[in-house]
């Protein structure tokens, strides 16, 4: 028996995931389909536009088959440990047999080398990197660098430095990179298998063919032309969703939802408790309280526009604007801390065939599975459940049950 | 010449503050009016309904002379702290000649020699505080009869326990007590005056007379009927400020304008955490953690409801909260803390008379005079300047400049 397995964030599901989701399918020849989902909070260190909940429901009604939330410590992180912790929850389901993922390569026979290469080599790699760093690059552009420089130097895959840094500044292909790196200093069995990705580009502002758009474009129609506007690129199972859980008041969030508690604390912490933040590195934490009387309008966006340096992206410093939200103390979600694995399956939903996948896993799995966040007390399950309080307490209708909704929402069935 | 003291609050300024002033005037044959004021939160550890600039202006328009801030340190404290700092500041001024405050006795009789006789036994005092706290009774019901019990023991006044608690329980008689008490403890020579407080009660929840009702009632018109409903209670003045205010997105502000960022400490912290603030006290950190998953509705009207005992007053709750909101740590404000005394004169408005005052007490201050909060470095100052960036970050329309208006603003001049 097949099972394939994805790595999601679904900020919203929508028709190129759809693609994506039949091809991985078709590809592994998969009996069933298990996705690792983000929960509120997402790789880029942004709010999902709905929540968890909604969008384990767009997943199982595209005929995903179980839906498990990645972790919001390894959920919000750069790509190594996103990756890392992704693919070792596929590998302790003990069922998942192929990862599918898109990349802009297509291809393994480059990425391969590259990660075999790579996952046994971090020292090197890791000085290098911070050979990078200290010229001001970025820590994705200083990675790329620095990988496409080790590999070089031993003719992996057989291309020049250039050519593997060019290829690794292509953020699926990195990603790509990560997951197999991860399957191998996993001692992983599962078979990684990519498709190209299609159409769209996931940075692109816009739509670009007449019912795929990348998720950014989505969302930007959802701010600015409504739900309407998106509607094309979308299956009507999404749509329905969305404009049930904005007419509850429930979405869209943005960053901007977070505005005032955001803001009250930038106002509240002196510049050294600041520093104690996650991901509060170099004096950003001087930087932000210099900045705040500067800005045109108390607005997350604002603040991101003046914070942004070519040393500091966008990502980066999202990420650590959300440390910030979640006052995540510098250590809590260290490195280090993630080296170790995530601790638990948190099952966010099935349909009946991942209901049978479930009962497989019993006796599968090398980690508890988790149903009801109140069954297991684990450092990172504590942090999931804080992380969508404060999504919850962001929504334009608050409510106590969407605050407590962690602690009561049994797994999605369809 | 004659210098009249007030402490005020004027959330917001009516027509029973406006007869107050007036009659104050005359019973002190004043030449002028200092206000000392608390800012953006009150005594009862509520936020003000317009900001502390607006509040300032309604008090010159009627013809207050200098308005001053009371510390956020002292301003959200029981009435003995709260009257302490107000009391030491215009004795600090050095031309306050006449403290004039309105009390339901109406008559210094049986205040002046309850004060002179508790201002000298605090240590008796506080341990029949002890033993009636021990009782299960709030702060103020405990003080009320302790107070009472150790007067009556030795005769002072003419009263006996029980009338002389009754007259303590009334909350103005009590306030006014600590002024006179605070009097006494600074050795000062300024001459309290009280007025009996006319009509409306401030507890009133609705107007009882044609032109007079309680700021309590006023505000309840402002939140329920509008504007329009409470202008027969306010100073045309008063009634235009609040227009302007409202008008643009400044006001009113309530509890609820801080629900946001208050649940979202109350979601992240752990009950050891929550225990770390301010009035967080025997065990109100378990009960909170354990009320908020059974909340009809994640308000702080409700969570004040649910929280309520006989011994937890609604104002001791308020305060609590509000500590919260201000990340305040036990310590910070704790009561030793503040016995030093105020550290400067915070100047918020003036009057052409002010201006004259201010001069004089160029040379009578004893503390250092500050119309710019960049001027002074003063623990309690920068608290100030948090409290009001924090309020300012509770409007429906947040902007930079209110975020930061207590760098920038200059004293109101009239």
């Amino acid at each position: 028996m097949n099972i394939a397995g994805l790595i999601v964030e679904y900020n919203p599901f929508h028709n190129g995931h759809a693609y994506h989701f039949t091809e991985a399918k078709k590809l592994a020849q998969a009996d069933a389909v298990i996705a690792v989902m983000s929960g509120d909070f997402l790789q880029r260190g942004e709010p999902a536009i709905v929540s968890k909940w909604a969008r384990t429901e767009m997943a199982l009604q595209v005929g995903v088959d179980l839906v498990l939330e990645l972790p919001v410590a390894y959920a919000v992180q750069p790509a190594e440990w996103f990756a890392y912790g992704a693919v070792a929850l596929l590998e302790a389901t003990g069922v998942t047999t192929h990862l599918c993922f898109g990349s802009e390569a297509g291809a393994l026979d480059v990425l391969q080398p590259l990660a075999e290469r790579l996952a046994d080599e971090s020292a090197e790699l890791q000085a290098q990197v911070a050979e990078e760093l200290a010229t001001g690059a970025s820590y994705p552009a200083a990675y790329a660098a620095a990988a496409a420089r080790v590999c070089a130097a031993e003719g992996c895959g057989g291309l020049d430095a250039a050519a593997a840094r060019a290829m690794l500044e292509q953020p699926n292909n990195s990603l790509g990179l990560h997951y197999m790196i991860a399957l191998r200093r996993l001692g992983s069995g599962i078979t990684p298998l990519t498709l190209r990705r299609l159409a769209a580009d996931y940075r692109d502002a816009a739509p670009r063919d007449a019912a795929i758009a990348s998720a950014t474009a989505v969302r930007n129609l959802l701010a600015h032309s409504g739900l309407t506007a998106a509607v094309p690129y979308l299956p009507a199972s999404t749509a329905d969703i969305m404009a049930r859980e904005f007419a509850a008041g429930r979405g869209p969030i943005t960053w901007e939802s977070f505005a005032q508690p955001l803001f009250h604390r930038l106002l509240l912490c002196s510049p050294e408790e600041l520093a104690e933040h996650h991901e509060m590195t170099e004096g950003l934490e001087h930087r932000i309280k210099k900045l705040l009387p500067k800005l045109k309008e108390p607005t997350v966006e604002h603040l991101l526009q003046q914070l942004k340096t070519k040393r500091y992206t966008h990502t980066k410093l999202q990420r650590m604007l959300f440390h910030v939200l979640l006052q995540s103390p510098s250590g809590t979600m260290f490195r280090t801390a993630l080296s170790g694995g995530p601790g638990y399956l948190r099952v966010l939903g099935f349909s009946s065939t991942g209901r049978e996948l479930l009962k497989r896993m019993k006796k599968t799995a090398s980690l508890p599975i988790v149903t009801r966040a109140a069954e297991l007390n684990h450092p990172h399950l504590s942090l999931d459940i804080q992380a969508s309080g404060i999504y919850a307490n962001g929504m334009a209708n608050r409510s106590t049950s969407e605050l407590m909704r962690d602690y009561r929402q049994p797994p999605i069935q369809l």
